[in-house]
Parts: structure tokens; sequence; C-alpha cells
């Protein structure tokens, strides 16, 4: 049974994981009869954001704790997750993904990445175990593993994709139902709600990362 | 183009909507064309549960505010909306629909229901629309509908089917794959998580609970 590890990043598109797309991926993952590993940071948000007005609210709230919302409580500290645990790993979209496993949506190119997010995914294309991005989280991984020039999509917005190569990696334009390989570096990424419009369109994309990214895990 | 109301009660599966049910509504709902109108109550939540220890925090959130991270910010106020509005409506599940809809996991058979819960849900009965019920939610249901004997499943708990026939309803065992459907109230129901094991299994009876509302919404 393949191990593949989903690294969430809160709960909710504006402050933490999107939600849809954490839930297909982990409903892909289960169909396929894949072990899955959540996991997330045990760090404080970046912040909380009103869902409705998309003002920001004076709350503080765990990353750990809200992701564990979507995993039913069963959900590792980051920290303790290694490389060695896992056959592949998959960073679902949202705000979360680069406000809480990066600052890259505060800061664009000159973002900081969690260290630990760092060192997992330096890891996992260190021991050549295959990595699956969607939505906005492939500007994270690009910044983690700039050294590595990883080619992502993040669909087609110029003002990322001109961040993405700015900090090393390449952009390749991408429809939301598709997936862009990077073969050398066995990184997978999708558009989803980069593009939208909706949970349908997004959920052919995601269909097709997550079994890519397990094919390459069960090599 | 059919309009189904899914009506939330927060996110996260101990004190809100459960995540994986709300998301895979959604998701059928999308895949066969539907309009989908997610609503909720404007309400502090009952608690906030810690996902992970499951104890209650000293913290306070609104139902429609939590809702509206599943519904990515389109949601509206349940007061506002009226069956005339809908051709069919769905209550996913999560103690939110048993703690935050109605009091029913606090109080078992002695539960009160919002009173828009239960405005809503007689208008559609009354108006002989369809209305889809998941996990627990069919609780909930019985209570606000006990005067039309609905018969409804939770799977196969004796404890919630016993309080259940309390209230009025008639209790039918049935497995997490499968529906249950009251042809007499237009009702839909499937055990999803309350039986489990994993979303897998969970999204069988959804996709089965979401085609049946959506048949019975185009007569």
């Amino acid at each position: 049974m393949l191990k593949i590890g989903v690294l969430l990043s809160g709960c909710g598109v504006y402050d933490g994981s999107e939600i849809h797309e954490a839930v297909l991926t982990l409903l892909v993952l289960d169909r396929a009869g894949a072990e899955i590993i959540c996991m997330a940071p045990n760090i404080d948000q970046y912040h909380v954001v009103n869902h409705i007005t998309q003002e920001v609210m004076k709350e503080k709230r765990n990353v750990l704790l809200e992701s564990a919302r979507i995993a039913r409580g069963e959900i590792k500290d980051l920290k303790d997750v290694n490389a060695k645990d896992l056959d592949g790993l998959i960073i679902p979209g949202g705000f979360g993904a680069a406000k809480n496993l990066s600052d890259f949506a505060v800061k664009g190119p000159d973002a900081s990445v969690h260290p630990d997010v760092k060192r997992l995914l330096s890891e996992m294309v260190e021991t050549e175990k295959p990595v699956g991005a969607i939505c906005i989280a492939p500007a994270t991984l690009t910044k983690a593993l700039s050294s590595k020039n990883p080619e992502v999509t993040i669909g087609n917005d110029k003002d990322t994709a001109a961040a993405i190569e700015a900090m090393g990696g390449q952009h390749k334009t991408c429809t939301v139902d598709m997936i862009h390989f990077d073969d050398r570096n066995k990184i997978v990424t999708t558009p989803a709600y980069m593009l939208g419009p909706g949970i349908k369109e997004v959920s052919e994309g995601i269909q097709k990362l997550v079994d890519k990214v397990l094919e390459l895990a069960s090599k």
C-alpha cells in the first residue's frame, strides 16, 4: 500500500487549505487504495479571514488544529514527518499554502518557506519521490526548491508566473482539467482554483495529478 | 437547471458540517449541472471543538461564517431562503447538524430545531420537493418533521435509531454505500460517517443520495 502525505495549511481558501482541493485529493487517494498521511505545521496562521467579506478578523488560529478539521482528527505535526515515511507527497492549494507554508502571498519572490516545508520537499526530491502541488502551492514549492529549477503550472496568471520565474522556476501554462509534469524532479502540478470555475473542473485536474503521483510512487 | 440548496452547519465534523460529506455533495451536484445554493443560519456555534483532542475550546465562532469556508464565500443566510427558491434541499452531516441546526446531540428526543431549519423543511415537504439528509442530519430532520412520521436511516446505531423512533420517525437500517428513500415524504437519507469507514465508501452513498434528490427534483 502506497503511503502518500497530504500537507495541509489550515481550513478555508482565504487563510488555509482550499477545502475542495484537499477533500478531492483525499477522495482520489482513498479510491486508489493509498494510505493517507495528513500533516500540517504546528504554528499560528498568518491571519484569520472572514470568508464572506474577505476581511481580516481579530482572531488567532493554529494551522495544525484547523487542518485537523479536514483530516477528521487524523493528522501529524509536520516536524515529525520525513521523506522516508512517504512514497509521495501532495500539497493542496488555498491561500494557506502561500501564507502559512510560506509567505509568498505577502512577499512574492522574496518569500521565506517554513523550514520543515523546505526540509520535507528537499528530502522528497533528493530521494526521487514524487510531489504534487495544486493551485498556488507550486509557488511555495518553487521557492523551496529553487536550486532544482522546477517546472510548474499555476494556470495562466501572468504576475504569479513571473514571480515563479523570478524564484528560479519555469512556468508552463495549463488548463484546469490538466497537469504539468516535471519529469526531471518528479513534480506534478495542476491549476485547480487558480483557474476554476468550479469543483467539477477542479476535480478533473486533481484526479490526473493524484493518478500521476501514485504512478510515479509505485515505480 | 435545477436549484438545489445545501444547508450547512459550520466547518468540521465535531462542531459543524462534516467537511467530506459537504464537499462530496457539492461535487456530485456540480457534475450533474445543478445550481448550488449554499446556506446556513447566522448564529453562534453551540461550541468550538479542538479537532485533534476533541476537547471544547474557549472560542466563539459563527455558523454562517464558518460554513462560508466550505462554500468559498458563496452562501446565503438561511433566514432569506424559502422553498420557492429551491427544487430540492440536502443537509450534510457532522455534529453541527445536531448541535447547531438543532440540539439533538445534547438533548436527544427532547431536542429543539432552529426555527428557520424547521420552517424550510416544512415548506419543502408541504410543496412536495425532495430533501436529502446525510449522517446524523436525519435526526434533526425527524424532529422538525415529526408530524409526518418520516422514514430515515442513520445506519445501524441502536441508541440513535431509538431516539428517532421516539421523535415520531421510523428508522431503517442501511449500509454506507446505500440510501433509504421515504417515497411518501420524498426524503432520502444515507449513513455516511455514522458508519464510515472512509471517504471512498461515504462517497458511494452520497452519490446515490444526490442522484435520487435530482431525479425527484426534476419530476
